[in-house]
């Protein structure tokens, strides 16, 4: 069986995340494409590698991404850093010919994107941007639904992501809040999940009309370089600094389809932690899916009769999209390194058959561009194009 | 005890809520303010007037509004009526000196509520105008939430109602898809509601952005005069019509708080009944409410300790508003009478303690200003005052 | 149209919610197929006789129930009084040739019971228990289901009462903690309408195991005799008496059909409410029902496809169970005044043509005979036949 | 970092849960007490042992148990065997001087988990058995609260497994449908994990009162010896064989503790998956649980005021028991997998620091001891002890 060799440049909670789905795909998706094998992990700080490699499983680290990049024995560049950095580590892992699995959002604005995009195209390498959420099999089973014309004709996707986890004034201002960093706030970190499942069940979206609040002005200065995403306090009389991008974005969308919607994204929605929800509204039935509940998938099929009609709860098991690979009775339990599992053995497979996977940097690029025309239609208040 | 005398205008599901809220007012709220007599009802037809009479236990009826709305033994005015008459009844009510109780939404457009609100405080009347849904206890408990500071200073109001009564291309063109009727579509029939819940919890409105559709460009003509809500489906090759006013609306709203919001609703979710929901995130805390678990309402307190935190489900009873008057047990039932119950109860007792009640002719006013901006906003593509 | 005359003994909760139901009914359910004319209100407290009269709409008002049984202008009696009383009331009634409608529990014990039902039976009058929980349309719909056949051969019912209102210490030691007044405790005054249901949708009971817990063993004494349901807690060193009935109650089922079940109440569960459910799981699909979202029932049917299967929330509405009679649009709100209005219709549906309704008498002596087992099963640790 | 070498007895789904487990565990919690080694996996059929070793990561693979049980290189025997197997293998391994972690339930009678856990005790290895279901972050968060009295006194356990994957009458008739492998039916394979879930939360349980049902008599004879769960159906005039477990088992339950109690486990639940529920009332407080909705405990206080109380919805995350090692944010995502996570790293923690880990080899025979009394007790249908 063949094996391909990664290399994982970054750690943080991610790198934990995409060392399991290595680890664990063979085992759910077997027999497997091809083995990924986790040859070295870099971390700019020697010793954070050399834990990294000890904790995750790899046979090596590195503090030196490019000589990386460059080895031979590498397949996979895995990319898990901040934004900032994705789009010099992607292009220089192009060049090499390495497949690139990268984090998202895939970077900071569309134009650095298209960079990426330009980049991976040239060289002719396998590319994939990591919204692992669409991985969900109850999301793919929204997708089965549509697709086999369930549902009719779609008129209305409506879309949200809300977190608390940045809701306290005190919790800290890791590099997620930081413009120049992350390049955007709410928009880019969990709104572009959704954007990704909204192209990924509608289709391209043509035009959005948005607001953004940052309704936090500014956060104690995090001391530390790890993204604790909130979970650290900060007390007494610390330092504090401005908050450059948005905590909450709302946009309405116009689709190539026809079809109309909406999003809304907030890191301070007291009570909700990751409350990923879409509505989608068909000619002929509707679909529901909430994250925080995410081995169900509810459906309303217009043509049931009159007196049987509602929302259908289906728990997503062995008769649903990749429900051979993962556990043998609906509700056993799909969870993050479930996502991120079927994540890595899409990508892979990608690889070995030659094959386009989907989302790729040219869906990152898109969601970029949809995401810089969110922010510009914030700021002009009209309706923007973002196609 | 005192006895007011009403008299009724109009029928159809409007007529029997009204009349079982007088009926019923005073066995749950004891003592009463007063009595409500059910002395007239009136329906331009003279069989289905004597019928209502009969149903609806009104001691006399009318097919004359006009004679009505003049006879000295009439104490109150109510307006169950389609929309198109509501300014032409209430304004000769207001002239009679009668209170009045006007149905939802106030009029067809803010020019014609204007005429009925300088009619009412003319005349010196007491005036209500029926947005019932809140004056489900659950709605009033989050307004006593809000109040006691519970959730702090508010961020955002997201609200929806959707519905699916119409999603059916075959459901009848009833006087709700006529413009000329009934002003708007799912903005006045439906959204009117949220927009009148958003500015009871949060504050007034001042700026709208606004999308519409008419997913359904044409419906069957309907035959008689009923108003069956999309229950009776035509078929075969009945004569179409076209729809005039919106299906659906979505709203960004701007409130003179500072909040922000939005608000969808849509008559073409299948699957949705009276999903009639608002989700309210403040500095310190969040509310959720659902129609349809009306018992419930669902509230997260920052304040919480970590380890405890989360949406408490709070079921109303006697320890919350209108509880002692209500059921002695949470979750014993709260349906549609019960909400009009409350309804008739505050009206009367605006009357008899003459203080002014809310919703009244104002907030109708400000309702109908709101719903033309957003109207106009759809039109023009741009953010629009309101105020 | 025919006028039949009510005579309702006794007041408390229980009155309100019996008087709008007569006042509502014919607005609900038209042509009605009488009006209930509220014509004497009786209650031993002339005062309070006098009050109940003027807050329910009653003609006039007594404080003498025997002589208002021999009142040859009554049609109907209507029994709201405690446990005890039922059986002297009822017997009398019957015995001068009134209908009745009798709050449940029917009696005290089976015994009890057996007199009042020989004593209807003799007297040949129209008879029922009001256990209206049964007239939640969503539980019509669960019985319309099963009776199509549609999840086959029933295997199990599984019913819950669970609430909260007791499970304080120092609420008081009301009438419904005596067992010389009340019978039982969760058994009679809550479990009883969980056997309702079980007997309704699966078929008669034959034998019972069960146990039952008093957990707090006394109570502060009531000063006054309103039945408070716990709402008014006692403090200080108020006097205690002891509690002699069963705070919670479980039983095992057999029924006559080969199905076999389960019934929890307790009255002791911090955050249940009205917590009433059943979960019935047949050859071919499962139902599910919760009061506490009384508009509507999950189902489940087998025969649909694997990738499509799952309960299905109906909410229930014009095209169910007297959906029709009640609200326009599913999950406008069913509360407790919309069971109690369909149980006065199928009452006195049952009146005017002549036909039997259930639960009526005999319904109610068969529950009081299972209830016997299972107090019976309780204290002695044995499989009990309850036929 | 220690490295403690694990051999796996066994494959089918509960070695791909487990294989997982032992890669993830250092991921997940680190420093992790020592490294898990994927050292030997063993089928009795030399193909599949290869095929499992290529797929679970492990270094080599056998098909002689015995000879790995002897292997002195081994630390751990793991075994994921059907039931009947396991006692042989566990005494073995034990002799041996190997630690042990056996799949659920330890054996098919108290007699077998007897020896096994003498064995055990003899040998002075450590021992786990793998109801890793209590794992679960929420159900340690509901035994963190109990501890710290935040519901008080313990009255009453309600707790439910409930299945539908052989409602289906032509689901085959795999090993967990014999007696002689098996030992029980729903009992051995669901009711156990809320058994372990009883005894963890309440105490000890002393006395049971049961019944079982085999609805379905006989099913068709599996070709091949894979456990499908029912997921394959037969067709045709396939051969049937008789069922002699059980697939239904309801059970009153008393406590040590003085608390009741009562568990339903089913396989014929059509709609349901994986529904392994408990809810429990204390004196000052309640807890609900529903595996199906994992990421979430709801936990209502007594001493909260009266306008705030109700249930709350704790997503559990950092702030949670295991929540350092899991994910950075509620509701990110609890999978099987986390729960096998968790399992693994306690069960090594033991090993390294020397301590007794729980549930232990004394749970699972307590935990047969229970199950024998409660087919004892459907058998007399008497309360029976099982202490």
């Amino acid at each position: 069986m063949r094996k391909l060799n990664v290399a994982m440049i970054g750690g943080g909670f991610m790198g934990k995340a995409h060392s399991i789905a290595y680890a664990g795909m063979p085992m759910f998706f077997w027999p497997a494409p091809a083995i990924p094998h986790r040859m070295t992990v870099v971390d700019i700080n020697e010793q954070m590698a050399k834990t990294a490699a000890d904790r995750y499983g790899f046979e090596n680290y590195s503090s030196d991404w490019r000589r990386v990049v460059e080895d031979p024995n590498i397949d996979i560049i895995d990319i898990v850093t901040p934004n900032d950095s994705h789009a010099e580590i992607a292009i220089a892992a192009a060049k090499a010919g390495k497949h690139i699995i990268c984090e998202k959002p895939l970077a900071r604005t569309a134009a650095e994107s298209k960079l990426m995009l330009d980049a991976v195209k040239e060289a002719g390498v396998k590319h994939m941007v990591a919204f692992n959420y669409r991985r969900t099999p109850a999301i793919a089973l929204a997708k089965k639904y549509i697709e086999e014309g369930a549902i009719g004709k779609i008129l209305n996707f409506r879309g949200t992501y809300l977190q608390d986890w940045s809701a306290d004034p005190n919790s800290p201002l890791s590099w997620r809040f930081k413009k120049d960093i992350a390049g955007s706030g709410a928009l880019g970190d969990i709104a572009t999940h959704v954007i990704d499942m909204a192209r990924y069940l509608v289709g391209d979206i043509t035009e959005v009309m948005a607001t953004t609040q940052t309704w936090i002005k500014e956060r104690p200065v995090q001391s530390g370089g790890v993204d604790k995403l909130g979970t650290v306090k900060a007390s007494g009389d610390v330092q504090k600094a401005p908050v450059d991008v948005d905590d909450e974005v709302s946009t309405f969308l116009r689709f190539e389809t026809g079809a109309v919607g909406s999003i809304e994204a907030t890191r301070n929605a007291w009570g909700r932690n990751n409350f990923i929800t879409f509505e989608i509204h068909g000619e002929t039935g509707s679909i529901y899916f909430n994250y925080e509940n995410r081995d169900e998938l509810q459906v309303c099929f217009s043509s049931d009769p009159g007196d049987r009609r509602g929302f259908r709860t289906v728990y997503t098991g062995p008769a649903h999209p990749y429900g051979e690979a993962l556990w043998p009775i609906p509700a056993l339990g799909i969870g993050y390194t479930e996502t991120k599992i079927v994540e890595a053995h899409d990508f892979i497979s990608s690889i070995v058959n030659d094959t386009e996977v989907s989302p790729n940097f040219y869906d990152g690029y898109r969601i970029a561009v949809i995401s810089d025309a969110i922010l510009e239609s914030a700021r002009t208040e009209k309706w923007t194009k973002s196609i």
